[in-house]
């Protein structure tokens, strides 16, 4: 009888070329089909819910795959993660990408497309000098941000907009570019700025440009009233530079 | 006139084939004498204090270069420091190596040979779960390790020994085995175990080698005790493993 399984993977991005499989190239699409194949002993395909750039990390990227296997879901993420942990990138016996849970799922439940939204995290760490240990894991501005201007810039993006501005080329083509963005925080948490925004879905790299964005207002470089004219023209010159991959994180799906 | 430079030098050893220049592969030696060619405008050959394997960290590893060019030794450290962070290795606009101060040194001080000693710190995550962010960064052990039995265990191993049962193969040949550790100190900082040891010189592998060994005596595989035969055998294969190299960092060289 077919099955379907959803998973719940962490993935340290440093290492990859994003999630989606590619021929040539370590992606954690293809990484992790290859061990799921071999453990479930039938050819495994993988619908992710979100395509990660390179660089780009996970701590709940959801993904499903349907087949007539044996395993139980619940050994399917030590099986995986022990074959991870002792494969040729693992580093100091701990690999860099990891299933957290496997579940059974109803047979027309995609993890993509019954997806009703997402979190992302992006990480901003502000001090006068760079700490080199954490150049894949946060974006690092040394001149000090003005974090009452980014919060009020991030009051005129949270809502239902269309977001086009924020969009780069290149991603997938879209119905409608515009979204609600149900919630934007940004809290000051040590030395780091935290941007979480959660929302019915993302436009290519818009999460990074919003990044961009409020970090050029942190910086100076535009007033947080410029972001309703930056939205209202759809524009994406306008909008601000595209924020390093590092330090954005997938944090959660809804469904 | 041949002027003679000291420098102060981090980096994150986890992209790197280790300090010492080769053919081929990346190395840090390798990677800043090339920078500091190009901005001094003479080759320069570059005599680092230690030479750290492949993934070993450095906090403050030294090193000295003679030459007669003419940029203040004050302004190296930017002037590099910019070029590596625009290199193709830097992330998210941070390169993985710093050069943290240089100084002017008389004509006869060389970063290794005038050496008094060095400072390591070892760190091991102990947690029941791995963290896949940190697994360049300390050699993570999720059973439960005994701090107690640890700490005895570090007091025998402190002091003036032939710590021949601590030296790994294919080192350079030594005089002699006999060092003096005039501190070991074993700390637990929330969910790390930190391992420093200073001394008059190190062995090769002698510090992964100590902390392999302390991690064993954690595990309860050892008993403190043990190690006192271990250093009088003389014998490596009654020593613990060898700790990974993401777990150890050079911290300071004494002069």
């Amino acid at each position: 009888m077919e099955r379907n399984i959803l998973l719940t993977i962490e993935y340290d991005g440093s290492g990859f070329h994003g999630w989606q499989r590619q021929p040539q190239v370590r992606t954690v699409q293809g990484e992790l089909e290859k061990v799921l194949t071999h453990i479930c002993g039938i050819p495994v395909a993988l619908n992710g819910t979100s395509r990660t750039d390179a660089g780009v990390h996970a701590l709940g990227q959801r993904a499903s795959f349907k087949g007539d296997f044996g395993i139980p879901a619940d050994r399917i993420p030590l099986a995986v993660n022990n074959l991870l942990a002792g494969g040729a990138s693992a580093q100091n016996g701990v690999g860099d990408v990891r299933i957290i849970s496997a579940e059974e799922v109803p047979a027309d439940f995609h993890a993509r497309f019954s997806s009703r939204g997402k979190m992302y995290r992006y990480i901003i760490r502000n001090l006068p000098e760079v700490d080199i240990f954490k150049r894949h894991y946060c974006y690092q501005i040394c001149q000090p941000l003005d974090l009452a201007a980014m919060k009020q810039a991030a009051e005129y993006i949270a809502g239902t907009h269309d977001f086009r501005c924020f969009q780069a080329a290149g991603g997938q083509e879209r119905e409608t570019t515009v979204r609600t963005i149900h919630s934007l925080s940004i809290q000051k948490v040590s030395e780091n700025i935290i941007i979480e925004v959660s929302g019915d879905g993302f436009l290519y790299n818009m999460v990074r440009i919003i990044a961009g964005t409020l970090a050029e207002v942190g910086m100076g470089k535009k007033n947080p009233e410029d972001v309703i004219e930056i939205i209202e023209s759809g524009d994406r010159q306008k909008a601000g530079h595209t924020a390093p991959p590092g330090g954005l994180y997938l944090i959660e799906v809804y469904y």
